[in-house]
Parts: C-alpha cells; sequence; structure tokens
C-alpha cells in the first residue's frame, strides 16, 4: 500500500489526513485539493433520506462546472440533523474557502460516521484552522489522507493508474471508505477520483456513471444503502492533452482506465465488508442480456443464506441456483452449469462443478472444501442462452458482521 | 400447544405423523385427510425455480376443484432433481392414492429438506404403506402431524379459530413450518388449513390470496425465497352452512377467522426464525397508501443492520430511517416519527419516542435497553400523509442464524 500514490498521483493535487477531534484518536479530517479549478462529476446516493452535505453536492454538480477542493469529516455523517445540518456545512464549506481563498461553492463537503447527533463544530472550525497550512507539504500525505475518511474499514483503499492519450500521460488516482451498509445502487460509502485529464464536464459525468454501473453498483455487502454515499471525480486537465469533448476514441481510453481504477476500490471495499472472511467474484456467462446477467448477480452475491455458507465453506450450489430464481433475471431454469474456482497460493487453479443442466454433478468434497477456504472464490454460472455476462463482488456473512452491527452506537 | 386441536379442529379431518427414515430419528411423514371430498385452494413459491410437488399442485389447482389429502416429506425438497423428481412425486401421488381408494390427482404432495438429492423412494413407499392405517386412530394426531413437516424449526406451529355463520360454527385449522429463507412473497414455508366451511372453489382462492398478502407476505426473515413453499387449504363443507359462492357477509366473515388463523401461523414463524431471539411487530401509521406502507415494513424487516441493531438492544433509529430511505415507498423524508414500545412480564407497556418530524428526540437509555431487550418490540413508523397503515413481522439477525446457515448440508 506504502507505494500508491493514489489521489496524488496525478498532477496538481495535494491532500491531507489529520486528527481533529471529532473521533477520540484516529484521523477525522480530509481535504483533497486542486491547484487548478478541476472539471467534477459526482454520483450520489439514491436513498430518499440524504444527509446534508449530500444535498450541498448534489446542488453544485447541477449549478457548476468546476471546484477546487473537498473536505470530508468522519465520525459523524451529519444526516438527520434537520437545518442546524445544513447551516453547518455551509459554515464548514465557507471556513474551508476563506483559507483557500475560494468561493464556498468552489468546496464539496463530505460526511460520514453515525447519523443524527450534531456536527461538532468548535472542533472541526478550529480543525480547519490548524491544518489546512499542511496541503503545502502534503507529498506522503495520500495514504493519511485515505486514512481520515474511514469509520469500520480495517484498512485504507487507494489506487492509482497511469496510460496515454497520444503522446501524453495521464493519471488517475483514487481512495474510497466503505465496510458495512454496502450494496447496488450506490453503497454507504465514499469515493474521491482525481485525474489530470482534460475533459468536459458532460463527458465526466457520462464516464463516471457509466462506470458506476458495472462497478460499485455490482457490489453488496449487506444490502443496506445509505443516506451519505457519494462519488466524485475532479479532473484538473494539467495532463494537457486536448480537452475529450465527445465519445472519441481518447474518451474510450479514459473510461477504460476509470473502470480499473473504480472496480479496483470497488472490489477493496467489499474485501472489507464488515466481518468479511473471503471475497466472491460471481459471473454470469452467456445470459440473454446484460440485464439478466447482472439481476442474477446481484441476487446471488445478496443472498444471506449463501453468503453463511460460503462462510461455512458449504458447496452449496442450492442456495445459489434458488438466489437465481428469485432474482428478476430470467434465465432458462432447466440449463444451468455452476462451478467453484480458487487459485492456491501457487497460482494453479482448483475448480469443482456442482452442477450441469440443472442438475447436481457428484464432486469431490476435499476439493470443494479447498475451493471454499480460499480468501477468493470464482462462481461462474454459465448458461447458453445468449451472448451477455455480467460480473459482481460480495463476502461471506459472519459472525463478526452481527457483532460490529449489533453494538455500533456504543 | 397441547390444548391446539390445530388442523383436526375441523369436521372430518384426519392426520398421521410418522418417521420413516428420510431423516435420522424425528418425523418425516405428514398425512392430511379429509372424509369428504374437499374444495381447496393454494398460493406457491414465485421462485422461477420450483420443486416438482409444487409443479404438481400448481398443475391440480388449475385443473380440479377438490382432493382429498396432502402428503408431505420431510428432510428432502424433491427439489433440482430434474425427471426423476416428477417420477417420484408421482409414484408417490399413486402410491397413496392405493391406499386411500382415490385418483393420484386427489393427493397434493408436499416436500421440504435439502435439495438436489434424489428422494430415498424404498423408504417413502414402505412408509406409506406401513403408515396409512394410523389415519383412522388419528383424534391426537395433529401435534403429529405438525411435528414431520418440521426441518430446522424448533417447535411446531398449529392454531384453530371457530366462529358461526348463521346457527353453523366453522372452525378453521392450521399447521405450519418455517424458521429460515423466509421472506415477503412467499417464503420456504409450508403451510396447511383446514376448514369444514361450505365454500366455492373461487371464493376459497380469493380469501386465501388475499389473506396471504396481509399475512406470510408481510414477514421476513432473511429475504430469500425456496423452490418448495406452499400454501394450501381445504375446505370439507361438513359444517353445511349455506355455500359462500359470493363477496357476501358469510365470506367477509370467513375472510376475518382465515386471517387470524394465517397472522398466528406466519407471526409463529418468524418466532421461530433460524438463530432469533426477538420479534419485531413494525406498523407503518399514517401513509397515502396501503402499498407505500407495506412496502416501508418490508424494507424495515429486511434490514440487515437494523436486525443486527434488534440483536444488539441497539435503540437504532437511524438504520430505520435509513432502511425506509431506501425503499420504494413514498414519504415525506422530514416528517417522520419513530416510536419503539414493549410489555413487561405485568402487560404495562413501556416505549420511546426516538424519532419527531424526522429529527432525533433524546430518550432515556436504560429504557430503550429495556424496551429492546424485550422477547417482542413494536415499531411504530408514524407519517401524517394519509389514512393508510401496513404492519409486518421480522426477528433479530443473530451469530446463531449464521452458524446454523455456514453448516447446513453435513
Amino acid at each position: 500500500m506504502d507505494n500508491i500514490k493514489g489521489i496524488l498521483a496525478p498532477k496538481g493535487f495535494k491532500a491531507l489526513g489529520e486528527h481533529i477531534g471529532i473521533k477520540k484518536t484516529k484521523k477525522d479530517l480530509s481535504i483533497v485539493y486542486s491547484e487548478q479549478p478541476a472539471t467534477f462529476a459526482g454520483v450520489f446516493t439514491t436513498n430518499k433520506v440524504k444527509a446534508a452535505p449530500v444535498l450541498w453536492d448534489m446542488n453544485i454538480n447541477d449549478t457548476k462546472d468546476t471546484v477546487s477542493a473537498i473536505i470530508t469529516t468522519s465520525g459523524n455523517a451529519n444526516a438527520c440533523t434537520g437545518e442546524q445540518g445544513k447551516i453547518d456545512n455551509n459554515t464548514i464549506a465557507t471556513k474551508l474557502s476563506e483559507k483557500l481563498n475560494l468561493t464556498p461553492e468552489e468546496i464539496l463537503v463530505c460526511a460520514t460516521g453515525v447519523i443524527g447527533l450534531p456536527l461538532p463544530m468548535d472542533k472541526i472550525i478550529n480543525g480547519i484552522d490548524r491544518s489546512v497550512h499542511l496541503l503545502d507539504r502534503s507529498e506522503a500525505s495520500s495514504g493519511a489522507a485515505a486514512e481520515a475518511i474511514m469509520t469500520t474499514d480495517t484498512f485504507t483503499k487507494t489506487i492509482d493508474y497511469a496510460f496515454k492519450i497520444k503522446d501524453k500521460t495521464i493519471k488517475i488516482g483514487g481512495m474510497a471508505k466503505g465496510s458495512g451498509m454496502i450494496h447496488p445502487n450506490m453503497a454507504t460509502m465514499l469515493s474521491f477520483i482525481t485525474t489530470d485529464c482534460n475533459i468536459s464536464k458532460d463527458m465526466l459525468q457520462k464516464a463516471i456513471s457509466k462506470s458506476t454501473t458495472d462497478t460499485y453498483n455490482m457490489i453488496s455487502v449487506d444490502g443496506d444503502t445509505s443516506t451519505n454515499d457519494t462519488l466524485l471525480i475532479l479532473a484538473n486537465g494539467m495532463a494537457c492533452n486536448d480537452v475529450i469533448a465527445e465519445e472519441n476514441e481518447d474518451y474510450e481510453e479514459f473510461c477504460k482506465a476509470l473502470d480499473f481504477v473504480n472496480k479496483d476500490l470497488a472490489i477493496k471495499i467489499v474485501k472489507d465488508g464488515e466481518g468479511a472472511t473471503k471475497l466472491m467474484e460471481v459471473t454470469v456467462q452467456g445470459s440473454k442480456t446484460v440485464d439478466d446477467g447482472k439481476k442474477i448477480v446481484k441476487s446471488v452475491i445478496s443472498s444471506s443464506l449463501f453468503k453463511s455458507a460460503l462462510f461455512g465453506a458449504d458447496a452449496n450450489w442450492g442456495r445459489v441456483l434458488c438466489a437465481m430464481g428469485y432474482s428478476d433475471g430470467n434465465f432458462d431454469v432447466d440449463n444451468v452449469k455452476i462451478v467453484f474456482k480458487s487459485f492456491d497460493e501457487n497460482d494453479i487453479s482448483q475448480e469443482i462443478i456442482l452442477m450441469e443442466n440443472s442438475k447436481p454433478i457428484p464432486f469431490d468434497e476435499d476439493v470443494a472444501k479447498e475451493v471454499l477456504s480460499s480468501k477468493v472464490i470464482y462462481i461462474y454460472i454459465i448458461l447458453d442462452e445468449g451472448n451477455y455476462s455480467a460480473t459482481g463482488w460480495g463476502c461471506d456473512l459472519t459472525y463478526d458482521y452481527v457483532k460490529i452491527n449489533g453494538d455500533y452506537r456504543s
């Protein structure tokens, strides 16, 4: 993790991650700053109950093309805090804008943590006051900034990626948080992407929205969707490529790179699923439409019964078929093949075929136990009806999930 | 439980529950028999993957008005067993019909248990052979029949109820099984209702379908829907009331009684939710439509995060509001009141108001702990937008749920 520059890989970005007292001892203030005004785009929670900072950011997304900074406080989500929550959010944006010689509308605000409690504004205002100068010596602060947005996460989630558009090197960096309440259609997660790519607002929004459907929207930890989910991308253009303003080859290259970054972060979020010990990658092959494939994948990765079976290393194809059956995805119920696969420490694959033509196939229980005891289990659902496929990621349901979520407030 | 006559309360029904060797030691064959051909109706799983007995029963439901018996084997669900499963199912119906001097199409068949394994037909045929005569001395067999349909259930679920239509006493009895894989839209459950009411097939189907939407479809244990769910009702007319053939007053009385029976069984299923230690009854009041209320209720009773909080006795109104927010039910997000309530051993109620106008209200943590440590917790979500209400039932998510489902096959 230490060699990853993350959000600081692209040119012209600064960051900090500090402890300012919202949490007892852990870092709780994160700022990302772009030296040049950055074109930006966002994807926000679909929950009807939206936190004050989400409403703030959505409004800016609707009315402005560029911003210069993202400030995130962790430990308190500023959700269900009524009018005061909105006033506090405004105060935070105003305070930071003053320190950075910007207008409040050039600041995006995020928050994550417990909901329904007023923000500790004294601590936040003081924290901003004494932290902002650290942006100037932030070269090594990528990890700190990623740490400061965590709540129940057990590790920081960062990634960066470089690619070429003509003779220009473009970089994309990202950091994310999220471990509980993760589910298709944006989950309790924050994900911030930086890039020095030169791209128009329209194309940036199109690229990030499309990428979301194949990455963050294809993961599930527990099926809950939060009030604060936010994905933001800032593109400051400092790579000096010709501006991407239409769906040309450059755009395709950018989308590919963006997918790589988002998929990496999405999988890291699932790996860190609350209490999770195993990752499952579920792929439907040969569905009639992409949509059918996605619906089947989502149903399997979300099934509490199958997630429990995974924890217990139980090769329970029946629960896979059952979850497929109650999904909204269409498939021929008499022609399903199911394969479980894993890789050992030498990258040698082992697999078991559990079902063919929708009938169970006898398999070696010892091999099954081995496959299912791996940290990453690949589940292939093979249909023979079309040329489409879909992939999603989930985790097992464990004692620790129940423990973590049985007593979160205390 | 011992004084409940259950399915044997109405006139003219016989039953047995025996051990025939599908399971190691527990009862695994259940037969319900009506002396007179009984008008019947059914509601079946919505899962696309349907077990052989479900397909058998659905076909009979589409083509016949009366049947005489229901036979259930437990321990093996005869699901995902291909053509052989259908042949085996036919053999069971044929065998029992011969013993009872009926045609196979007068026998409804159910099965529950592991899926994908062939039925142990020798044991089942022998079991039927040596058990059927026990129907003739079945007066006390209501409990045994209810026991023989169980799988991971920890207690039998039976109920009966009597009411009057004019001068005739009508009785309705019921038994059910189900503890895992329970979810709105018919879950892994079997529920068999007997009545001596005289009612037409059309009216019986209408009554049972409607009752299902307010009872079995308003419970959730873990969000999975099985391949075998079946609700059957047999009405043999032996109470000799004027036949109910239209939606008149008699029909309304019958529906009320049927709701009482189904609601009782549905709640017992949730109480026996795998690993569950607490029951929640969630009521939405004042929604704009019934549908909005139901959608909100279902989202709350299905939230893994809130179910975990319930287990941890955590008065987490935030997770209630959050689950409301990602439901498809419409409500004013700024005007929600949430109340938790319970009754102590002397039936004295205690309650805490957690939220008003969508803002958290300070509450006594000690009272909250007490309310949330009760066996039954009533959750009221009070909107102020219309005159409709909806109620549903769920349970907590516990370590034991994960344990039971992590290792079911072994």
